[in-house]
């Protein structure tokens, strides 16, 4: 189990590898003790194509170039993409990596180095990280969203990250906020990664684009034939209105479903994440303008912040650093 | 805090008052230890009309009738409509008590009995009954929904009641399924309380009439001039098809919002109680497919149980009582 109580006494005493892998890159970092910053790093392609074998292969690799000399209570975390089963230590499927169903990537990992290894979901390992070390430092009732190529969610509640039954939770990016909205990567209807990640901003934009709004992403679109969602939040900071307006609407329906958040589990703060909440006040008074008017008691947003994450790309390794020294 | 481990050395030492009162009845019992079933219980109407102050009164004129006359090691719980900030014994808002805000409830018991006094929101201690001696018996990580006049909600996750940061969690009937869906009885649009509580059915089928739907609903809409959820589910249950085919959209979207709460929790168990969760397989059988139709990965309905509640109309007062024994 998870639990933040066993920090202290092997916070002294381990020395860990953290592993925050996805499809694009591999990242291992050596922390001689489960705190920051780490004394080394490396980070690598992905080559997801290459299939499980050869990346988990490569994994191994990195790990046994970032070791020191002299082992002693080594520990290794490793962020995977989800959903994963953290308490056998299972990735049950990688979104973004092609063939990765049902990989029990600790025993993998274990018969290799033979010591504790620990697997958690990506964003629940970022959450742990921010929790910690980063943004909600100090505080005991947190949910973590990361908002960039898809929405993951992470919860600690009473200070204590929230798993439940099998270990998948909380995907809060996967809850539906339009019934009848677009499709989600998942294959559900309208969930809010569906809505308001950065590929739904481009798809918006495109769409809208193609109606014949004026946007200087039109020419970007002519170019390149294809938007992302940083193209989208690019220029609504160069105040593109139309790609203000798509900026807008989805800090709204974020905004509305952290309402939802609340109520279901009464944070003291949100903490946001990923490519998509670089974008300040942008997002962000959408976003709270929105929470605040969608409270059923204003109890509920009282005493609440909502702050940008503050570790950027290394909460994934600063949170398996905290996952394996638990 | 609200926390299983304590129960085990008080059990055998406590003698427990419980009260679980509404905007109709108020309930009282007394447990000579902490298990069911009490030995003494009465029930006496809220007369809620009369206010907060003489209310409260009554509450307290019940918990000494029923007291015994050796009192060893007393200790009181209350389950009381919310929100509630169970950490402070404050009712911040009684729904259907007119003139319920801030009323510090603990306290007001306390100075009258001068022993242990834990309030809780209602649906969060009948959650606790149902985990501890009704239908989530031997879980961990349960989730209990009641659906009748409201809909209100209880997680118990890692064997936790969850609470969050004032207590105020989870109020799993205050999530958004229809964005632009009806008014909520907390002035919000679309929550799952405003579509499926038995008020929402029964102006759905009011709605549907009146357009010239045949129902055998019609005769009574006709008589009393008002309908209720309990009229929809009696209608459905001899087979009207108006009847019929509003309670299995509920069941549809009840489904849907408990596969969107199995991505947040990855609970073992549903417990569903509240008058509209007796209608059996009406609505058992659309909860559970839409359940199963709407999760992102089978493995969140794998070892998935949606069962009824088992302990009807004592959920509340067995809870206040596991709540005061904790």
């Amino acid at each position: 189990m998870l639990n933040s109580k066993a920090l202290c006494y092997t916070a002294h005493m381990s020395q860990i590898v953290a592993i925050d892998f996805g499809g694009t890159n591999i990242r291992v970092a050596y922390f001689p003790t489960p705190e920051p910053p780490p004394t080394k790093h490396s980070k690598l392609p992905t080559c997801a194509s290459e299939g499980p074998q050869a990346v988990i292969t490569r994994i191994i690799e990195a790990i046994r170039a970032i070791l020191p000399s002299a082992r002693e209570n080594l520990r290794i975390g490793v962020g995977s993409p989800g959903p994963v089963n953290p308490y056998q230590g299972v990735i049950l499927k990688a979104v973004n990596l092609p063939g990765w169903v049902n990989i029990p990537i600790r025993e993998l990992i274990q018969e290799q180095f033979g010591c504790h290894v620990a697997v958690g979901n990506d964003a629940n390992v970022a959450a742990l990280g921010e929790w910690r070390f980063g943004a909600g430092k100090g505080t005991s009732n947190l949910i973590y969203l990361t908002i960039s190529t898809g929405i993951g969610g992470g919860v600690i509640m009473d200070g204590q990250l929230l798993l439940g039954a099998q270990g998948l939770g909380t995907e809060l990016g996967h809850m539906t906020v339009e019934p009848e909205g677009p499709i989600c990567s998942c294959g559900q209807l309208g969930h809010l990664e569906a809505v308001a990640a950065g590929p739904a901003l481009a798809r918006q934009a495109t769409a809208l684009i193609e109606t014949g709004r004026p946007s200087i992403l039109a020419k970007k679109l002519d170019e390149k034939r294809h938007l992302t969602g940083k193209d989208v939040g690019e220029a609504a900071q160069e105040g593109d209105a139309l790609a203000g307006e798509i900026i807008e609407r989805a800090g709204e329906i974020i905004g509305r479903h952290m309402a939802d958040l609340a109520h279901a589990f009464n944070p003291e703060v949100f903490v946001l994440g990923g490519g998509v909440s670089q974008l300040g006040p942008l997002l962000f008074e959408p976003v709270e303008r929105s929470l605040r008017a969608h409270v059923m008691n204003p109890a509920y947003v009282e005493d609440l912040r909502v702050v940008p994450a503050a570790l950027g790309d290394d909460a994934g390794l600063i949170g398996a650093m905290v996952l394996a020294s638990q």
